[in-house]
């Protein structure tokens, strides 16, 4: 990408009317721009990283492979069946929207907030016998909620991104086994995008029809919405909301602390509440006809998003895990003199498909640096000093440290 | 991808209550589940089709750059500004679902089915001067729209795919040439995607604001919906809503002929409706206050590929354009006995990001045989030829004539 073609630019002040730092920066810094409370366009810099985020999720996620994409519109009916139409307080509904529209149909539809209602009827339709079992399909799509008030800047949406993955299962065994599984691949996941230390496996309750906790997976965070008591020994914590002597319990060696977090992901065992409600039955071995046993697994990429700000927004670091920087390489040009050399170079790593961008804007090179240190990319490659030999330099960014380290281009294999 | 773990499954029997190709065929393939009419879940399969179309799409559009991702939802105050709430048939609007959902909030949302209306004010907040213009941006995205009756199967959808670029342009002139560099572009795209031979760049009316014409994007197709009149020889076409003298004299050499056709893109002069309308002004080089000038610039990739079955639909070959198959190679064991040796090849080939699948299903070499020939994988490589010379042969399909030719793995330069 030429950064002289992108459109966006990044300010000096802090935007009016956002109260959260996220959201603050990321409107600062060009990365979003604020459609109305709770709902932001993703500009282009911010899109690299969210699909960034999302292909580290796709890669952990394809060990157990389906990809799918359904629907945002859903029929009330599909609501009404599994009696969730009237218990979801944030349920949106869709109509014409004038005069007009409304006479074109006469039809209302869900904007759906999770798939589980949808999910269900769509694997039915496709299983017949315990052979068919286990099945897991997931999606990265836009959820719809009608929150009240969207909270902590960015962090709760009306409109936002999430990776769900529904598991269906012959036995209980099997689905126990699938969600274990699955914790780790979590794990895995919060690990490569940078904020696995401040991650815990968080016990919480479970939805209303069931007695069992689900696990949330909870990032230590200032802004964070919920409190948890977190055991650091053993990375898992307790959702103040099922903080009680039956789950402290659990862990009789923990050493308990009290503090903020916000929900990246969560687990939850959903028993047979939706392939009953579906009709949803499978022969078994034996010939009787039986429920799956079912579970749900989501991930809020954009939720990602705006923790890893929240938590790396010290000094001017905004994007601190390395892989999820906008762009890996940023050639910088000193002025129109050094401009053909570095888009020389530039052209030969993109053929190289390195992940690079140039700073090809007509700038002075201090105002280059200083959008290089915002936006953080990992390597800043500096073409125009001035002598000969140290022309083609690069300047090395240590994230841990914030140092820097001159190296020869020669020297970096790229 | 091991077909294993996929559960979705070939079906003998077309669907009830479709009527066009496109869509029973769709289902009994297991591309696509109906939600309800115009609503499609993309399964699989069909999602890698997508996927490889929106990238097509997306490499020659980055020769003009710049991505990001608008909302789904916005605010009524957006549509009203711009005067269209209240014009545009199709618009739908949102708001809570239930008793409880509905007290949360008082706002309603429109469902965006086109972004002019959003993107004026995000590029408006970072263009002052001439020297900011011009500036392209795009997205793909899901939009909605309130069909009357959702018509011709899968072709025209209340919730489809859209590749949506806007240009913003401080002269005529820089718009007029970026819209005929746009054609082109178009142009390359329909050619990559296989369809190049049959879609005409046609004269069609603009919007009610404008006296111009747009031009729309129109593959000949038996279901397509508009009648058009094409000339071979120049490729172009006029669209029966503006057929008369004024615009076939502009073709005087012109051998028209009538035919049906689906609109797959289309681009849309809009002048400067958009930013007069969100008083979005720059400083021009003779220090005067102007609006820039705008255009619009679709193509629906879901739409695409609805027109691709429609065409390519004779016989098996569902999705005949090589470089948008779900996979370019599939490997078919030949029962148990070769799972293992299959197993090593594929893991071989993904090591080496091939684009490639293996049907590890329980299932007879027939059975495999048939879906391979649904699903229309350039290249099928079957292991368990009886000889020991000929066990690691490979079948490729000349998807012109459907003739196959065996060919040794080794001469294929995987």
């Amino acid at each position: 990408m030429k950064l002289s073609t992108l459109f966006v630019k990044t300010q000096k002040q802090d935007p009016s009317g956002e109260e959260s730092i996220n959201a603050k920066l990321l409107i600062r810094w060009g990365f979003v721009y604020k459609e109305m409370a709770g709902v932001y366009t993703f500009l282009p810099l911010w899109l690299r990283v969210l699909h960034k985020i999302e292909n580290i999720i796709r890669k952990h996620i394809n060990t157990v492979w389906t990809e799918l994409l359904m629907t945002a519109l859903s029929p009330e009916e599909s609501w009404v069946r599994t009696g969730r139409l009237e218990t979801i307080d944030v349920l949106m509904k869709t109509s014409g929207a004038n005069e007009i529209s409304r006479n074109k149909s006469t039809n209302e539809y869900v904007l759906n907030c999770t798939h589980e209602d949808m999910i269900t009827p769509i694997v039915k339709s496709y299983v017949n016998s315990y052979k068919d079992l286990p099945v897991h399909a997931y999606q990265i799509q836009n959820k719809f909620r009608n929150e009240a008030r969207a909270k902590s800047g960015i962090l709760r949406g009306r409109e936002f991104r999430m990776k769900d993955l529904y598991s269906f299962h012959a036995t209980e065994e099997d689905f126990e086994q699938y969600y274990d599984h699955m914790k780790t691949v979590y794990a895995d996941i919060f690990e490569e995008l940078g904020i696995g230390d401040q991650t815990y496996v968080t016990l919480a309750s479970g939805w209303d029809f069931t007695k069992r906790y689900s696990h949330e997976f909870q990032t230590v965070c200032s802004v964070g919405e919920d409190i948890i008591y977190t055991d650091k020994a053993s990375k898992m914590a307790i959702n103040q909301e099922v903080w009680n002597d039956e789950t402290k319990a659990l862990f009789p060696d923990a050493q308990w602390e009290e503090t903020t977090a916000s929900e990246v992901g969560n687990i939850f065992p959903l028993e047979t509440k939706f392939t009953k409600a579906t009709d949803f039955t499978f022969v078994d071995a034996d010939d009787t006809k039986k429920h799956p046993i079912m579970g749900s697994y989501g991930i809020g990429p954009s939720r990602v998003m705006w923790v890893i700000v929240e938590i790396f927004n010290d000094a001017k670091w905004i994007i601190r895990p390395k892989n999820i920087a906008p762009f890996e390489y940023v050639i910088i040009a000193i002025g129109d003199r050094w401009l053909e050399e570095a888009t020389k170079l530039y052209d030969t790593l993109v053929a190289k498909w390195l992940d690079v961008c140039i700073d090809d804007r007509n700038m002075g090179p201090w105002a280059k640096f200083a959008d290089a240190e915002l936006i953080g990319y990992p390597t800043q490659i500096i073409i125009g000093n001035k002598t000969l030999e140290q022309w083609m330099s690069c300047e090395v960014v240590d994230r841990a440290t914030g140092e820097k380290e001159l190296k020869k281009i020669a020297d970096l294999s790229l």
